[in-house]
């Protein structure tokens, strides 16, 4: 199938945290691509990538980066995708510099911060946001909300016990 | 119209920030709703708000709240409907609360959150959600990238003028 | 006997830090419940608890959550019970975050916060609080400072030598 | 009446804010005393009022001080009445450096800490905490947060016409 | 004269600040360029700008941004010309975060960041790596040391009367 | 010798730290004293502690306390002998809660603060302050600071060849 | 007569804060002389007023600088006599850049760092380290803790009434 | 051949991140010299290195500290050839206090700062300057970011089969 949703990073150390959107996205039976894009060491390569997402079919585009995290920020400039941004964690400054970095956009192109190292929220997010327009994956994501209340309930009642 | 793009916020003190959303949304021609949800203050209205929001039509919520700012992650636990969060500025700490009160979301629950009193991009950003499943409001929303370009251009010849 | 403190969580990752409010709640005598409300996987569970803690008959709720914590303002918001919140520590911003999201209460729903991963205080808290009003858990408490005084000035004592 | 609560601060320039606790006590119709004492000028003074509290029948301190704000914790380690600190704003660092000095308290002595600035929910934490064993006093509180909701639903229906 | 030295600026709000490197290097003697690029909303105009900047004659850019600024790191990931970034001062976070999106570029890709709205220094600093190549330059940045420390020492020696 | 320095910490936990003042006061052969007072827990040994300093003949005091650190503070608040603050590191906030609960001091109250776990240098600085008025101290800084010189010299000359 | 504190900062721009230093040490009756001195701009100067200050008779030196605060360490580091630092606050950071520049000395190199614009706490720091060696003015410095009781008490007094 | 980049830093235990730097400029075979100048403990030894740092050939000097971080700033302000200035990551605070002491200096003295840690990119950035006048290096430098191109690249390849 072709893939509706694009997953990208800065650098491939990035993947064992993004790699839990894909998990999610595939939970979801949506598909995705997923590669690496650095905006400061493949600035082209990035500028191809957001100028072509809209008409290789991408509807929502999830890019994590850390420190002076770009690549969020510059997709949403170079594209009318949506893009969802993900604050990857730093050594030095915990991923306040990230977070910033992503979120703090000017005026008129906006990125869908999510939380530092959040990339599962983001892969939700994602659905989420199709789940608007898609009643399959809407009940999907309905069902795994039910699961994580049931989840958190039995915890719970073994807690209360 | 039928309003699919939800306005909400805290305290009608947000508003003249959270107008810069509503503003958007009338330039793209989105039908929109709006009015004061506090999770604090009114928490059954928002559980109703929330819980109703798929049912009225809504594709997408807006939810501005400062300080411990609740609201944006509360309506996103109690539906299905994808959550914009904007953090409001707030007098001792700049902002930076209600920042991480919205976007640190725990996984399970997401919001896609923009910049401290960024109303404006979350107007924007849901122009950019619905525009991905509407060609008219991409198109609109490719315009109005357009003439961002051009401003920034003009201004740029008359300096170097 | 029935509980006069609840002591809640957001999540079974909580419980090691929860877990020194029980403790101090046992040592003082005071009967207590223990159980795991997600404000976001479980709300409408944290609404029932909430709305039924003062005819169960609790006369404090304690609350620990991190990140983008909602739950303690969250039962704050639907009950006139007081809530002690403790802002767990978190992996990014060493519970900055939590901390942030559940002092800062907007005017008339207040949270009576303690110190990050202080669960221990919060039971101490609790006793204190009930204790202005019983005075066996106020001579408890009279005599769990001077423990703390006498451990000290051993301490003092022996390092001087 | 005999005060119940007392209100302190650490200099007459806190008063402003400050006396948002005591107006908020007056609405519940709960005898309060008011002064200033500062852990830093006076801590004689300080010594002497936390001593003699739980005598003269306080059975909550409400205490406001900004900067190096020590006055809410010596109290809480000079009396077994349970305080609520007020961290006031602070020029230089907008009370961040006021909010770490009083919630960050070590194991044995707590401080229940409210929003920089937050005198008027000291207020009502300290009703909430004698409405717990005062009926008459919760009713209050109940019919304070009944209007509060009701001026929210006021101001977003007005907003949605 | 041919520019050597390039300024450019995500915003004509960047104008006021931004003029004080125009008028150092003015003082140098230093011909240089100035215009509007920003990265958001003319990422192709910036893409050109920073691709012909080596063949154009600049043998250094600088470059100034706030809130997540990008436009200082994107020019230096698209020329091997050195980058100068100005990290500009924001309503809610005070710059922190036009700094964090500015210096904590990742390994490969460095921009020499100076102090928050420090137009005047990047302006210096440019002059200073000039004059590493170019005598009468270095001459002129000695004498304005000189100036500044007689600026220093007369107003010293006007207080110590 | 009678002690004229008074080394004092808020638990026994902070001893690692603050050995390393003992140690530079060792080095420099100034008598001291040293024990556990905690603001929190023996809030009247403090008392008794700083109100006897100066006639037990104390020059200087050098405090450490960790998170709410009020014991600098409060030490100099009943004391006129000069006191040295030294801010214990946090497992939470990495001690820069002790730092502000120490510095931001109000006006009438001094603690001469150094860095965070810096009980090395408050042992050098009380040694310094001695120096200024006994030679024989102040040779020994002098002769601590060439040796210090030298350590650094021949270290970079080691690396030069 | 000779002064005995020097009190230098980095710009005229400090002097406003830095007079209450001065102004202190006059009402202690301590002779000092003051006068600026750049550690950046006039790094000569700084180096022989920092070398002569021991013979020329200084007991104490308070500097006051903001933002990359250079000026208190660097006297510290070429000088025998103890260093109070004065952060003074800045436009952009609040002066957490100036506190940290300042206090978070290395080994070996102590700074006594007041609060941000606290010089008349480095006024009566510097009386208290002279009082420890001189009884007249110990008895100042004890009077003026008096009278600061006496205003507390007075203004306390007059609220309660 | 002799050296045109000088790197310094304030202590060896900077070494390991330091020699980064030094190991891009044997990479673009630019010749240094490298070694260990103290602001604090050897400050005449930094007035001498930094005095003589032109005429003794240095095109760019590269220095490192920790902290209260004062080596760059004062040898930017005792000679002409510009600094840039790598932040070294703290225990404490992760090094932010390293970044404000090095960024934030005042006008008249700009210090090219990198990122925390970022001495690799200190490195580069002395490469990119020199390479503004050499097109030898010039070159190195664009096949130096064309194989980061390629290897980034590569790895996406990877990724997307």
């Amino acid at each position: 199938m072709k893939p509706i949703v694009g997953i990208i990073m800065g650098s491939d150390s990035d993947l064992p945290v993004m790699a839990e959107a894909a998990a999610m996205l595939e939970d979801f039976q949506i598909p995705y691509e997923l590669t690496i894009v650095s905006a400061h060491r493949t600035p082209r390569r990035l500028y191809e990538y957001a100028e072509t997402a809209k008409r290789r079919g991408l509807k929502i585009i999830i890019a994590g980066a850390g420190g002076a995290a770009h690549l969020p920020g510059m997709v949403a400039s170079l594209s009318t995708v949506p893009v969802i941004g993900v604050p990857i964690k730093t050594a030095a400054l915990g991923g306040v510099d990230s977070l910033y970095a992503i979120v703090q956009m000017p005026p008129g192109i906006p990125v869908a911060t999510v939380a530092i190292n959040g990339a599962k929220n983001a892969g939700i997010l994602a659905a989420q946001i199709l789940g608007s327009f898609d009643e399959a994956i809407e009940q999907r994501i309905a069902a795994y909300k039910e699961d994580l209340k049931k989840l958190v309930e039995d915890k719970g009642k073994s807690l209360e016990e």
